[in-house]
């Protein structure tokens, strides 16, 4: 007799925490994923903006998952789902995998909001790939400001962040640290600390998901590291030297885009109800309405809280909905009913520039240095699972130190690093 | 009055001697690199096999050169030099630089021997770019067997190196660990111990630049780690699958090529005596013969040894030259006559996989073990000059205890892995 078939699409948190789940029981896993790695997301920032090297915060999935003996990984990319049949159809038709149980954990990426066309002028923020093409866009600007005309080189000295969000909010803190300080002694046509950084938010606050007031002292915080942050802000045009608010033209050649969440179009093979976003409206036991053996987690899941707000796109809820998914599939093979889910929150966290971090764990409101200690704390506590703990500790140590970056680095160049065709096809890497 | 300029062209062991070596001279430096970094291109192997990260092996060359206050560095693409005008044009005719004194050290890329179309088939190993087009094909060898079709497994698990010089030596010793032991856990359809690594020498014996009995020993070294070396085997023909020597066909998705130089196509826009592999045949004082403001360093320079052989294309060689060619200029600026260069032999090394190398030093001859522990301890002394060391150390040890790579990252995927277009297009990164 054969064992039943589980596949899993997506070795992220979700997706990794399901299969652990599924490690000691009696099926046969397939964790499919486009990349052969495990990316620690809320560290990707620190990717971009060149503190960390792409290898600190990933680890090949099936180095993750060697102790699972039932659990075979492979790298590839699903076109689509067919939950008639049963099967997964994967690296354009010439990959087909049949399922008995189905674990949807494909993520989320940014939207654009309509103007997809933005895209290439400014780069999101969510793959590793995704923040090694800001990376080479931060770093090269300050090359093309060494070589540029004066009056071209304001615009290359000019970053917009697009999004009061914690993606926004970390970038637009930590991108002070590194013009006014790592990069002092290194050009002789300009000075660093010419550098302008611009946040703009579309609503009238920052981090939404914080309390106001600890979301108002995150505001100061960014202004006391001279940030110009922008709110009420609506982006109405992206060009390859411009970023307009309303009718206001702002000329910058760097727009990082960190506004916004679109779910992966994966969901729209599936005939199940979404919400605005694109997410599955999943039932109570994660599990997607009319496919009781399709379980949808992570982002790609739309689920209230007993508060009735949304579960948030957030790590620790990508665990907990992969670990109940397992969970859920095991107590089908024994006949048990499916369990419904139970977000706990454990809190939110944001890091604002070196050394300073809002925090909220329950009733608990943490801000300033201590608050980026808890945060250090909390991430290397997370990165344990990982081999990487001890050179990022280092990495940052030495960073924070020395004020240096210790990932500045630029591979293949492209013509002047801004057109959209070149920006496409390039492979800006570290 | 203005102060004399200075280009350098090339950020690697020669250009970055050379612009040290200026660095107290009453003089205005330029130093253009395509790239913005430094690469410690003896380790590029590592890199390649992913026991290293790029960043290991890298610096930014603005920072290495921060101190250099007389010195500007521009990432910029020199398109050509004009002797007579005394400029180069760079950044497709974008960016004009005037010089009084020139350095050029633009190095050289692997020769196909009048097949560059192999070169999207079977990489070389020059430019991180290079070391990563590479990784990224060694790791997808074994992604790909995880999905093939059993009768298609065989290719994907056979590896060819084409050169049995040090880099093609180095690379394919460290093959087998990586296979045989890393990689042990981590797959389900195949067993990498079935991995098999060809080295494919195209004269009688690798490793010319050694005495005979150490390459011997090299060779048995080989042997002994499995690696299938075939002599006299010169390669006819690569295709997407295959690698013919003779007439005989040998199945292999992965090619790596690790035979022949080809001096920077630089050399060619300037009205000087080259030899047949492209390099500048070079004045007893490194200059240009004609152009006494020229020096040409490193990789791109011929010229010979006492014993009348050429000066290799190590990295002593190339800092001994960007010394002189510093120290030259100086003396010209002083109205002293130039001094000759006198190349400094400092051996010969090369490793065979884990712990095993093989070593000359002048008179003195180093195998096996001791071997290895030398090249670790001048290796590490080198890199001192870099921030990376300590972080290198940790990768190596963590690498070498546990057999356990450290950036098997694999970033964005291409069709097949193996399409001559994808790979043109490709960034395969880490």
């Amino acid at each position: 007799m054969t064992k039943p078939r589980v596949v899993i699409i997506g070795g992220g948190f979700a997706g990794l925490t399901a299969a652990r789940g599924l490690r000691k029981a009696d099926v046969e896993v397939t964790l499919i994923d486009r990349t052969n790695h495990h990316l620690f997301q809320p560290l990707l920032y620190q990717v971009a903006t060149a503190v960390l090297a792409p290898s600190d915060i990933t680890s090949p999935i099936r180095w993750l998952l060697r102790k699972n003996t039932n659990t075979t990984v492979l790298l590839a990319e699903v076109d689509a789902i067919d939950p008639e049949k049963q099967v997964v159809h994967a690296d354009k038709g010439t990959l087909t995998l049949p399922y008995d149980y189905l674990v949807i954990a494909s993520g989320a990426r940014h939207a654009y909001f309509g103007h997809d066309e933005w895209e290439p002028m400014a780069p999101g923020l969510k793959s590793l790939e995704d923040a090694l093409k800001v990376r080479h866009r931060f770093l090269i600007a300050f090359e093309e400001a060494e070589k540029a005309a004066p009056e071209e080189r304001d615009s290359w000295l000019r970053f917009v962040i697009v999004g009061g969000g914690p993606t926004g909010v970390e970038l637009a803190g930590i991108l002070p640290d590194i013009a006014h300080h790592s990069m002092l002694d290194d050009f002789r046509n300009f000075d660093p600390r010419d550098t302008k950084i611009l946040l703009l938010e579309g609503g009238p606050r920052l981090l939404t998901a914080f309390e106001p007031d600890l979301a108002a002292r995150a505001l100061k915080d960014l202004q006391g590291l001279g940030v110009d942050v922008h709110l009420n802000a609506i982006v109405t045009r992206v060009e390859k030297d411009a970023v307009y608010v309303g009718d206001q033209r702002i000329p910058t050649r760097t727009v990082l885009w960190a506004a916004g969440n679109q779910a992966s179009p994966l969901a729209r093979t599936l005939d199940a109800p979404l919400d605005r976003a694109g997410r599955v409206l999943v039932a109570p036991d994660l599990s997607v309405p009319g496919h009781p053996h399709i379980f949808v987690t992570g982002d790609l899941a739309a689920i209230n809280q007993e508060n009735g707000e949304l579960v948030p796109g957030v790590a620790p809820a990508a665990n907990q909905m992969g670990k109940l998914a397992a969970k859920n599939i095991k107590r089908m093979l024994a006949e048990l009913p499916t369990l419904k889910f139970e977000y706990h929150d454990k809190g939110n966290l944001a890091t604002i520039g070196r050394y300073r971090a809002i925090a909220e764990i329950g009733p608990l409101k943490l801000r300033g240095q201590i608050a980026w200690w808890f945060w250090l704390f909390i991430h290397l506590m997370y990165l344990a699972t990982f081999r990487n703990r001890v050179s990022v500790l280092i990495e940052w140590a030495y960073s924070y130190l020395t004020y240096q970056r210790g990932s500045r680095l630029i591979t293949e160049r492209e013509g002047d690093g801004v057109s959209s065709a070149g920006e496409n096809k390039m492979g800006s890497i570290g």
